[in-house]
């Protein structure tokens, strides 16, 4: 899809277009690890008061959201950043939901079913960790997909997610880009740290076996389907600043507002006035 | 329910057993502001060990959870107490619900149908903001509910959380205790300050002027209904202070663990030595 420029810093330079930038770089923003996180300690307010007006703005009968759509290879960070970005806002405006290989009774059902019943509502911030596009990539590298399943795929997400916002939800994707260098350091630390291991799983180093194949479907998915973001994730400072402020550019294109009163406030104010204490 | 003291500093002193304490009272931990700011900024790190440790048993295939639920009067501080406590934790293992007024589609099912939608999966901390037993209190100030109606919502409540314990959900029941007169103040501060009107409802002062019906009815369910605490709710810093400790306490009371590895490490570390950067 084409590259369209609309005077966001962090989301012009970070959508994906062609070549991925450097999973080490720091293509926007600070490039080193003390400013980042000064950088994300600001962010936080902003986007505590972006949430608090977009779920103010669901209470008083609006419709808009946001989605959130992480995809990333294993220990791209994921988790990370619902921790260290999510983790700045209340909690009661944020719907998490995470997309594991699918259940039995998830396999019953198209392969929407199970997304469409975690999407965010009126006012909320959703956030996939992993999502519908591992539909397409997981398939597709174990070559159960053919060209012809694969671009109906395309077809029907770019229908659903179209479908999303028309519903009134903004949908930000992003790719957590990581080399294959900074994982194997991930998955060692995973084994080495008791704590730790319970995030390892033995068969993310078959998926790693297939990264070049990976890296084939998501150029696929980044070329067919709506815009993508790619933040290079090797430094966990700089994909949580980069997340925080794709996250914040979204939200303040919606310029979220406080909903007028539908009461009479001086009215109120008046009974108020005459209220005793009830005993 | 007769009180049982288990040696928990916080859950004994807080736990409902007739008379509630002052809304304005310390009756145990920081009695100052600063304290208690402090205590719990403390409590944030042992309330996330303890919330990941939860999380990756649930990972790991533990069956067991917990569900916060809050209950009290307008402005006692229910999303307050979400935003300060719950916002001190990872949002992946959060997972927050509020039941507003029923729905005409949600009073088509039993009022447990929707509540059942809404619980916490393994691994997570549910928190209910309000919750089934809205279904007693505003029917019976209300007078809608005869007295063999409301025993039966108490044993049908009763036995659904037998049920939610039998599934390992530990639930901890919080009532946020607010004086009539700080209500009044919160109340005025919401009409006053533009961006906070969203939140003031002309249906406040309709249940304020019940009062008194809605503490009889609270005092029915402290009674008939597994073990609740009341937290002092006047003071924004105690109510957080202290529904943190009690969360920190009846987490640490499951001893939650991180699983043991169910592949062999060494063999996994082994693999990685082998393992080239794919290209």
């Amino acid at each position: 899809m084409a590259k369209k420029h609309d005077g966001s810093r962090v989301r012009d330079a970070l959508r994906v277009d062609g070549a991925l930038p450097d999973p080490g770089a720091t293509p926007v923003g600070p490039g080193k690890k003390a400013k980042a996180l000064a950088g994300l300690e600001s962010a936080g307010e902003r986007l505590s008061a972006l949430q608090e007006a977009l779920y103010a703005e669901g209470v008083g009968g609006g419709t808009r959201r946001v989605l959130l759509v992480l995809q990333g290879m294993d220990t791209s960070g994921k988790g990370g950043t619902v921790s260290h970005v999510l983790g700045l806002v209340n909690p009661m405006g944020v719907r998490y939901a995470a997309f594991k290989k699918p259940t039995v009774a998830e396999r019953r059902h198209e392969y929407l079913w199970r997304i469409r019943k975690q999407l965010p509502g009126p006012g909320q911030i959703g956030v996939f960790d992993r999502s519908h596009y591992e539909d397409i990539l997981v398939p597709q590298v174990s070559g159960l997909l053919t060209a012809a399943e694969r671009r109906r795929r395309y077809a029907e997400i770019n229908a659903f997610e179209a479908e999303l916002a028309e519903a009134g939800t903004t949908v930000l994707k992003v790719f957590l880009h990581i080399s294959p260098e900074e994982q194997l350091k991930r998955l060692k630390a995973r084994l080495v740290t008791p704590e730790k291991r319970w995030k390892y799983n033995p068969g993310d180093l078959e998926a790693r076996s297939h990264w070049p194949a990976y890296q084939e479907a998501y150029a696929g998915i980044f070329e067919k389907t709506p815009t993508w973001y790619a933040v290079p994730a090797d430094h966990k400072w700089y994909r949580n600043w980069a997340v925080a402020e794709l996250l914040i550019e979204t939200l303040a294109d919606l310029k979220p507002r406080f909903p007028a009163p539908d009461y009479d406030v001086d009215a109120e104010l008046a009974k108020l006035k005459g209220v005793g204490v009830p005993s």
